[in-house]
Order: structure tokens, then C-alpha cells, then sequence
């Protein structure tokens, strides 16, 4: 039996491929999203009482992950990459049918000519998926403490202290304060997790990577004693459609 | 954009009908269900390292709800049925993708000839309702305590004391002790949160009501003093696909 399902709206996240994204929502608190509905759902009916809640959930398509699986199992980053586990016994983004489902902090409701755009925060959503639903987060019945998990039963750690180099101090220094703080912020939470593939932890012969971080091209290098990002340069807004 | 998936299985679950389902996961915690995977979703292998969590999340369709919402508002049974709320202020069944959404307790997973079926506990989903994705609950992701709500902030009371008539407990005496105990204690559960429709609690004009729950059909009354069971009559069991 098959079912079909209509885009409700699109987030705009700053992560704007796919390395980086921490592997959980929370991780990266300062990492920042606006889900922009669709007409009707845009409409601010829609979204009537959803100020009440301070967390909601996104149900969403992993749109960049290449297609269904059709295999039984697969790797998951969180356990080093080698150990295979079923495709339901993982969050990963292959999966049979490709929904994710992330809980984010509603920061505030943005309402435009009578429509809604919802701004979010401590996301882990790529750049222009596609939602299909949203609901309220229920403490009551959503969060379960207790809930026990043979495997990646804590967070993944915060593995690097973050230096900022000459060149990228002289860059966030031209930035006004608050967006400066903010930047300094959000590199630091998700670089802080590590964001190489587990198979580069291993061996050093890679040090040098880049990433793109909402409106920002970041070289960083790993050191022995945490990552250093030396250079932050602003990517060309190319027909923005923030 | 539309966005099409395939059943991975069906829920068989001990609420036969809408009417008596908690409005919630969790509330009625021995409502049992099982999940029937369908080939080759049902390969064991699917499911390896799932027995290591004690939650799942089913992302399911709300089969039996009518159809897709065209309206932007709905009643919340929980806001007592007068209060109009957005539909994505909700976790009503009607809405404009119908998804849902529950946590569930993973009580054991039955191996058979290769494949697997799961037992589920506390389960607030419907008999015959078709899953489409399945994903272990991590609590330091999933859990958010502290997430706040202005609505639906707590969860909904234990109404009502249950009593059995003698008729009732006449039936249930002829059960095996286990049996018994189980059929007892779910349907405490479930009569205790108060199944009617908000608008039957302000009026006394109708106080008998009946409902299938397993493989029972249920007569029960409303008294000053409680609830009480009336008459609990086996349901033949036709065509049993469980």
C-alpha cells in the first residue's frame, strides 16, 4: 500500500550540505532555521496556539540522501562507521522510506500579511528539505527519561576546544557584535562535535577540511590540542530565498 | 511537491475503533499491539540491534480519520471540544498530511523463520493502522523535560474508579489468572481516562456506552460514584489475522 504526501513548507537551516550537521537536534542550540509554509498552510490559522509550545516536532523528507535503500542494514556514524545494524534500529537518513524527525525549539512565529513563518533553533536539518508535518512537542508523552538504549545512549561528545586564527579573528572583528557572538557560537558547537567522517579519526593524514556554515565558507584544521579555523569567507548570496 | 511511501507494516492492536483509544502513547501502558512487518521489511536483519532500546517511535497513517483536512482549525477533544486550535497546534488525527506519531514501549521482538514481528506496549494506535517508518527513541535526543506547553500541559486524568457488575465479573472469573489479570487492568486503563466525547461529560442524558476493546465487546455505565462494567461479551473472532 502506498501513501502520498504534499510539502507543507521548506526549512531554511544554516547547514548547507550535508557534513556538519550535528546527528541529533540540540546539539548545536545556536543552529538556526526558518520553516517557510506553503499557502494554505501558511496561512496564520493554521498555526493558531502554536506560541503555547516551546518545542515542536518536524516530520520532514531527507531529500539529499540519495534515494531509497534496499538494503537491510546500515553504518551508523555514532557507532565508528564499521558496525552494521538494522535500517529501523538507526536514525541514519537511508532508510526505506526517507522521513526524518527532528524535535526544535519554537524561538518565534513571524506572521506576514497574514501568513506564518516559523523560526527555529538546535536544528540538524539540511538546507531546503521539505516538511510534511508539524506537531506540538508534548512533554508528558514525548519525553520518556527513562527510555534505556544499549547503544549511542549519550550524546556524542564535545571532542575540540576552537581556536580561531589571525586571518578568521579579523573577519568575525568587521562583523557587528551581535552577529559576531553568533557566528563564534555556532562554529564552536558544531565544529566542537567533530564533524569528520569516523574514518579520518583514526589517521592524520588528513587535517585540512572546509565546510559551508549558513552564509560562510569555514577552513578549519585539526590540531593536537583542538580545531583552529583559519579562514571564514562570505558566500555570494546567489538569488537568496531567505 | 508530493512525496510517495510504501506500508513497511500494520499494526494489530487491541483498539478495535476510534471510540476509547488514549489521546495519547503511554496512557493505557498494557495496551498491547503488535507490528507485522511485511516482506522484505520483516528480514530479521531490518531489526538487528533494535532489542537494545526499550522505545520506538512508529510514524504511522491515521487510516480510519476521513480523509485529509482542507480546514486550517480543528477541536481538540483535550481542550474540552470547543476550542478551535491550528491544525498544526494539534496531534488531531485530521490534518493536512495524516501522519502519526507515537512512542511506544518495544515489549519483545518475535522471530520467526527469518523474520520479525514486534510487541508493543502503550500503544495508542488503532488496529489495522498501516506504519510507514519505524526509529529508535533516544532519550538524550527525544526526551525534552523542560519543554513547555500553555495547552494540554499535563496529561489528561484518571476519571473515574471502575467497578465490575456481577455478570462482568462472572465472565472474567471464567478466564485464566493472567488472562484476567490483563483484561482487568487494560480496561481500568482505558475507562479510567474517561473515553466519551467531551460533550457527554456536561450532560447526564446518556450514561450507557459500549465499545470494543481486544477481543471484547464492552458494556459499561456512568455512575455518581464510577465507572461500571456492565457486560463484557467475547467478539467472534472472524477471519483473525493476528
Amino acid at each position: 500500500m502506498t501513501f502520498t504526501f504534499e510539502t507543507i513548507g521548506t526549512v531554511h537551516s544554516c547547514f548547507k550540505e550535508k557534513f556538519g550537521i550535528p546527528r541529533q537536534p540540540g546539539l548545536a542550540p545556536d543552529a538556526c532555521a526558518v520553516l517557510k509554509l506553503e499557502p494554505p498552510y501558511s496561512r496564520l490559522e493554521n498555526l493558531q496556539g502554536l506560541e503555547g509550545y516551546s518545542h515542536l516536532w518536524l516530520i520532514f523528507i531527507f531529500h539529499a540522501a540519495g534515494g531509497r535503500l534496499d538494503k537491510s542494514t546500515v553504518r551508523p556514524p555514532r557507532l565508528g562507521g564499521n558496525r552494521r545494524v538494522g535500517v529501523f534500529s538507526s536514525r541514519s537518513n537511508y532508510r526505506p522510506n526517507p522521513i526524518g524527525l527532528s524535535v526544535c525549539e519554537l524561538a518565534r512565529i513571524e506572521a506576514s500579511h497574514g501568513h506564518g513563518i516559523l523560526h527555529l533553533r538546535g536544528v540538524d536539518i539540511l538546507d531546503q528539505t521539505p516538511v510534511i508535518d508539524i506537531k506540538p512537542y508534548l512533554p508528558w508523552a514525548d519525553a520518556r527519561p527513562a527510555a534505556t538504549t544499549r547503544w549511542a545512549a549519550d550524546p556524542p561528545p564535545v571532542r575540540f576546544e576552537i581556536f580561531f586564527s589571525q586571518a578568521a579573528e579579523a573577519v568575525l572583528t568587521q562583523l557587528p557584535p551581535g552577529e559576531r557572538t553568533a557566528l563564534r557560537r555556532l562554529i564552536r558547537q558544531v565544529l566542537g562535535l567533530d564533524p569528520r567522517p569516523a574514518y579520518y579519526r583514526h589517521q592524520a593524514t588528513r587535517t585540512a577540511f572546509g565546510m559551508r556554515l549558513d552564509q560562510w565558507d569555514i577552513r578549519w584544521e585539526v590540531r593536537p590540542d583542538g580545531i583552529q579555523v583559519n579562514d571564514l569567507v562570505p558566500v555570494e548570496r546567489e538569488g537568496d530565498n531567505h
